[in-house]
């Protein structure tokens, strides 16, 4: 079975927007067990769609469109979908009553131009679309299956994950795949590998597949039983806990933050940070959490010498004899955030984010990190390399994974 | 002319990269005046380049590949130039020394099969990679250019503008073009139009284009003469500034934070912010500019109530008579931070990100920003919307610019 994509749209083209529909549909096909072969990015003009649509009836089975659809672009797209399946446009009055109850709901006006979104082709398929105006529209033809979806791309994730989707798995005979997706942080691809390399020879002794899908500051594993074995998957997955269990964080989509979030929610438990080289980093990646306000009190980004000594009591003759990037100077930043702002833990990043500030002792990417509670602190050093904004970034999670780690041990050892 | 970029690789199908290499590509053709019509991502196997290159050259002049190189996948891309092209791959001397210096620069050991990079196909211009160890390949049949090139983004723009867009420019008679980029914030891109409309009008009156760029917190107009007539467009571009000057922040790549870190560089000033809803955001985008530290002395993200009053002295009173949100409550907010860490400069800033916390009165995406000088306070109420991401990234901008504005505003009256 193959699969292309058509992308159509002139923004894409000149870069203006990045297709990121392409990629997402790519993802999550392979999580169905189905390969996007090709993707093919065109214009909204009727020569290219019709070159596009019959060069994939050629090739592909499965015929992923979106864009050119929407109030003011729909004709072309809709009439060269008309022609090449030989067929007309009709009112849809379902369609018709679903797009003046969404315009209803927002309180805009009705235009004439969003009745024309009702006409839509005889011989497809409607997929009706709740986050929008513009229909799915789902062909057949020689066992081939088109589908058209408008660009915006929230409109078309909702499309292929309530109607194509299903519809995809029953008409392509599609098992349901069995997936677990393991997140590992501070360990790269290769060493990683290296460390797993018999549990990996295992697993696909055992016929499953596994995928390394590395993203900045963290490397993701997924299991992936093709027969839909959702056993197999947990037997091993969970064997990789005794494995690596200083790099799991965390399963799934979530981030680091939310699993430290989840954790300090949990425990009801409250955080501050100092920050130095992060320079309001971390406490951005905590404050983008909905509802953070509940464990996160605030931080002070103490950038400066003088902030640290006059905000955060960290006495000049330490920073000078130590260094604003020590040991010495995260654990007195650590403990002085914890007690101004009163919380149950915290955490202190300092370090030389670069490009400047380095030193044949403390090269560029050098980073101290200190995590604290109530009971202890632990504090680590870190070098994360030369580029500052991937010090930032690496930094942020070190903390955060930092902490999580402490709060772990301390269940664990009461 | 017609131009398709064909982008190689798996990863870019399955999604688990992003084609930012096909934007960008799209972005900087479109600056030379080429438009590309067509982008095709395919699989790193013989057939799918075979396919992907006859269908190219039937239809394009300028054919751009980016991938499918380097020290693995070498082979095949090469491979099918090779058969493409009727010709062979021979030792590239030249490059064999530039890849021995470049990992002797970089003290990796040189292995076999780095030496396969400098097999390059005998036909082909060598476009030297001063950034990696793939080089680029440009081959011309019948008037059609085709540029192979490895998918690494800084390795394929290196190439792109040391030798492929001066030679494509020589190549297919482009004249140099004239741009100017102007940047706007606070305005959006219909609203904008209309009040430039009859500059606008006079612009395309004189041959020049314009094009209108939206991205997050701003829009970019750009002004181009295809005639490369610099003066025109910029008669034009500097009348702008006295037609739309409260809007203008800024030309070509520049960001709010560096406009504003200039202006405070300039005057030898010191700054700092009490982030409310932003949560450290502001902090975030002032610190990622290296050498930040001249000017930033840092923040309070002060997340709860407890906070702000505390460590920033709002009485309790204000803030449950006024809310945290409130002309008040960030005009003390701005006079304690700029206060307690002794700068020239401060920005304070709360709002509801949402998505809840809103009231009739104060709905989400409310947010109060106040600046300050050592002269005058400025403060102002945005309303930003539903959306909690975009919400903090527009109130951080907000920010940025009131103060920019401030400062500007001494500077003409002082």
């Amino acid at each position: 079975m193959k699969t292309e994509i058509i992308s159509i749209g002139d923004e894409l083209l000149i870069g203006q927007t990045i297709n990121t529909n392409a990629s997402w549909m790519g993802q999550e096909l392979a999580k169905i067990g189905i390969k996007n072969n090709r993707t093919t990015t065109i214009s909204d003009t009727e020569e290219e769609i019709k070159i596009a649509l019959t060069r994939a009836e050629e090739y592909a089975d499965l015929i992923l469109i979106t864009g050119g659809l929407g109030p003011t672009k729909d004709d072309i797209t809709k009439k060269v979908l008309c022609d090449y399946f030989e067929t007309e446009l009709v009112l849809n009055e379902e369609v018709l009553l679903d797009i003046q109850e969404y315009f209803k709901l927002r309180n805009k006006p009705f235009l004439e131009s969003n009745n024309q979104q009702a006409m839509l082709p005889e011989k497809c398929k409607v997929l009706r679309n709740k986050m929008g105006t513009a229909s799915g529209m789902w062909f057949e033809r020689n066992g081939k299956v088109f589908v058209s979806m408008p660009g915006v791309p929230y409109e078309m994730k909702h499309l292929m994950e309530t109607g194509v989707f299903p519809k995809v798995r029953k008409k392509f005979g599609l098992q349901e795949l069995a997936h677990r997706t393991i997140l590992t942080h501070g360990i790269g691809e290769s060493f990683l590998a290296e460390i797993i390399l018999d549990w990996e020879n295992r697993l696909r002794a055992a016929n499953l597949e596994m995928a390394y899908l590395p993203s900045p500051g963290l490397v993701k594993l997924r299991v992936t039983s093709n027969q839909g074995d959702f056993k197999l998957v947990n037997t091993f997955c969970d064997e990789l806990y005794s494995i690596i269990p200083e790099y799991i964080f965390g399963e799934g989509t979530i981030t680091m933050q939310e699993t430290l979030a989840n954790l300090l929610l949990e425990r009801n438990a409250t955080l501050s940070l100092a920050e130095s080289c992060t320079g309001g980093y971390a406490s951005h990646l905590l404050t983008k959490i909905p509802g953070s306000s509940s464990f996160y009190e605030g931080s002070i980004v103490c950038y400066s010498y003088d902030i640290k000594e006059k905000e955060l009591g960290v006495p000049k003759s330490t920073l000078l004899d130590k260094g604003a990037v020590s040991k010495e100077v995260v654990e007195l930043l650590s403990e002085a955030i914890k007690n101004k702002y009163n919380t149950d833990y915290s955490i202190a990043i300092s370090g030389i984010a670069g490009p400047s500030g380095g030193t044949e002792d403390k090269p560029v990417g050098t980073v101290w990190i200190s995590a604290r509670s109530n009971q202890q602190v632990v504090s680590r050093r870190f070098n994360f390399g030369n580029n500052r904004e991937r010090n930032i970034s690496q930094s942020a999670l070190a903390g955060f994974n930092l902490l999580r780690q402490l709060i772990l041990s301390e269940q664990s050892n009461p």
